[in-house]
């Protein structure tokens, strides 16, 4: 058989798919000072000129980056199997997990550096508005949670928080540990507030 | 009357304490790259010959800051007024409140320099749990939290953790009304997992 060469929008999406993970990885490892568009390109073995005809700016690639494995991230939570669905422990790790590892090391290198710098703030502030509002929506139906009920919605945030304040928590030491002893107290004290699933 | 010149012991303290607090704006305003100690100098008019007296190196003045901050803070909340202290949701409010503002920005862009650097990374890992270690002790005590019972300890620690993320939901936009609802139901939560103080 001869080389089969993949039709030509099928490679410029490989080649996207490329720089996405990429750029997560450079912000992850050398946070935004040192992630330029060069280190990206030349970490996906993409040339910097294809880099730019997908990306134009530096702000584009890093926050369709971000963006991109958000909703990877997402997509697998969505698909939880049924049996961890029925474990409130299991659903709260599984969100907790959302806020650690490498995309929300790369999520807050972009976050920090978006609070100091002009250009990129509005952009994240838009792109943290609505993963945090994806996110928000999958907690609720994972959770079983009616937030028709007053007080639900502000426990869910809370949770939510509490998974990002893990997160943090995660960045220079491994708290594994002691996160799986707060995600289990902490499943207790929903299933006493919401109810078992 | 003539003017007094402060015997020298306490312009050295003067001094240094107009250094830390320049360090924790400047960490604040400008991130840990643009963070020098010259520029903190400046900012606290004190040559940078003083501050090298002080402060030896970058590292030695941005963690002195960060820890005398916290210090500030945790005194501060030691001495919460009585009638706050019968309060839950004022409790819970105070302790979040230790993670909005500029310290936990001036702390957030040091532990995201840190978890890049080498030289940085033992020194900040090790501030943070020794400040975590003393959130952890004023917590317990303002919550009237009896660390004897299974699970209080890990109550304490996810609010504490919880308090973390509502300091990181603040960093881009004003998020006070939100995080006044989560704190609000959350000290409810506490109210029927710990029971009243």
């Amino acid at each position: 058989m001869g080389v089969v060469t993949p039709p030509k929008q099928d490679r410029s999406r490989v080649t996207r798919q490329r720089l996405l993970e990429a750029a997560v990885a450079c912000l992850a490892e050398y946070g935004w000072a040192g992630s330029t568009v060069s280190v990206v390109a030349e970490r996906a073995g993409v040339s910097r000129g294809a880099a730019q005809h997908h990306f134009p700016t530096r702000e584009d690639l890093f926050t369709a980056a971000v963006e991109y494995v958000a909703e990877e991230r997402s997509q697998a939570l969505r698909t939880l199997p049924p049996q961890d669905r029925a474990d409130r422990a299991a659903v709260v790790a599984a969100l907790v997990d959302l806020y650690t590892g490498p995309l929300f090391r790369a999520a807050l290198h972009l976050w920090v550096a978006a609070s100091d710098e002009e250009q990129l703030r509005p952009r994240v502030t838009e792109l943290e508005a609505r993963v945090g509002r994806e996110s928000h929506r999958i907690a609720v139906e994972l959770l079983g949670a009616d937030e028709s009920v007053p007080g639900v919605r502000e426990t869910v945030q809370g949770l939510l928080d509490m998974a990002r304040g893990l997160g943090l928590a995660t960045l220079l030491t491994d708290d594994s540990a002691r996160r799986g002893r707060v995600v289990a107290q902490w499943a207790a004290i929903l299933d006493a507030t919401l109810g078992r699933p």
